[in-house]
């Protein structure tokens, strides 16, 4: 039975619990690759299905954005989408139906190229094309099922509950950490300039995960919402320890030394 | 029977041809507007339901993003939001989690305070408190299911369909520049300053729609697409359209002189 509403210290420690024990840092194939037990052939396989998570994370954004009716909270969240999309560059995008005319799009100020395309930069530094991650060529079903699962959720949920889902960015940055230091360690194969991606999301997802806290915070604001938020990270701790199973069984690791 | 594709030139003349028997330019409440007919309370009551179709722009614009899986096209519509919504100046917005921090929000660049806000002013010009507005308290049920209508559909529709139902925006910079010289003609008693957001909206319009036209010729790239569009354009026509139904028997107009 629901009773009270938790002071935000116990809220705030509640939601940090949860990544304790089920944050995907904890997973085998994760172990794995921060030891450097992971072939080539492996890490590829991490590195082309993850990229169908990148490229649904605007996606599942937008759908935040669009079911909150707060103005304040949507001028805070648009910035994932344009960190992970990026905007358009001057000569880029599409071309305006008469000619000439300076396009809306050139308002914009030139920002970096996004997420998804320092992703596609890693994968080639991997060896992987940038069509093959396009065209999905080597997404595995587990993956798929838990991503879709996961755009699902930020659909359907009530918006405070999704953007608490988004939570756990409060544990990427040391997993970030660590698996920079392993990759520049234990896979000197891959050129390092294709590791900006886990560069720049160390310092975002700091960023980001404040903001998703302070909104979480406000508006999961009665013991039902608290408990749902709770239950929502627990949830998306399941989608990536998902994705890592289905990861796993298709291209193993080498076992422990 | 739906047979052939139409060529570029057929299509954009048949999404325009529209405009001409559908855009509620025509409607007797506009063209009371336009020939200074309206009393400051129906010019009010105007105010206060059109800004209900503002406020839920943003929300619209992020269900099409949230549908579209072309980063490109996203990266281009995004803008529409920001447009809207205005982005958080340094001291506005969330308080991030911990004090000090500098925020993600604070790397978006200064823009504008936003289309919404823009609305809000001239409602203050025209002697609405921003609450009204904002407390929906004069927002009547058919416009109320007008736009909601339209949500829905953003919501539901493939994305090119979406897209196209923007385009009433082609024939918006004519009435709105009628309408600006008509507010400064016979409703001198609202403060000129009040009128911002038709002065950057007849900018706005034209490179919103020349996009927006762009994306429709693009992707209703079939003869059963290209048909929908058209489809989906009236559609937004009558959704315009019926709001002035219920402002106009809600509120009145003097007769014509």
């Amino acid at each position: 039975m629901i009773t009270d509403l938790w002071d935000q210290e116990t809220f705030v420690a509640n939601l940090r619990a949860v990544g304790v024990r089920a944050y995907h840092d904890k997973h085998p194939f994760h172990l794995a690759m921060n030891e450097g037990r992971l072939s080539p052939e492996s890490l590829r396989g991490w590195v082309a299905n993850r990229f169908y998570y990148q490229r649904n994370i605007p996606i599942k954004d937008a759908a935040i954005l669009s079911n909150c009716p707060v103005r304040e909270v949507r001028r805070v969240w648009i910035h994932r989408i344009l960190d992970h999309d990026g905007t358009p560059t001057r000569t880029g995008g599409l071309q305006s139906a008469q000619p000439g005319e300076v396009s809306a799009a050139e308002k914009l100020p030139l920002l970096e190229e996004g997420g998804i395309e320092a992703w596609l930069r890693l994968g080639e530094a991997c060896g992987l094309s940038r069509d093959e991650l396009l065209q999905n060529r080597h997404l595995l079903p587990g993956v798929c099922f838990a991503v879709d699962a996961y755009v699902n959720f930020a659909r359907t949920q009530p918006w405070p509950i999704a953007i608490a889902s988004s939570l756990t960015e409060l544990f990427a940055p040391d997993l970030m950490a660590t698996r920079l230091a392993a990759f520049e360690k234990f896979y000197s194969w891959i050129d390092p300039r294709g590791l900006d991606y886990f560069r720049r999301r160390t310092t975002q997802a700091r960023q980001d995960s404040e903001q998703a806290l302070a909104i979480t915070v406000e508006y999961c604001n009665t013991p039902e919402l608290q408990r749902d938020a709770v239950c929502a990270l627990e949830f998306k701790c399941d989608v990536l320890w998902s994705m890592l199973d289905a990861i796993h069984h298709a291209y193993g690791s080498q076992p422990n030394l």
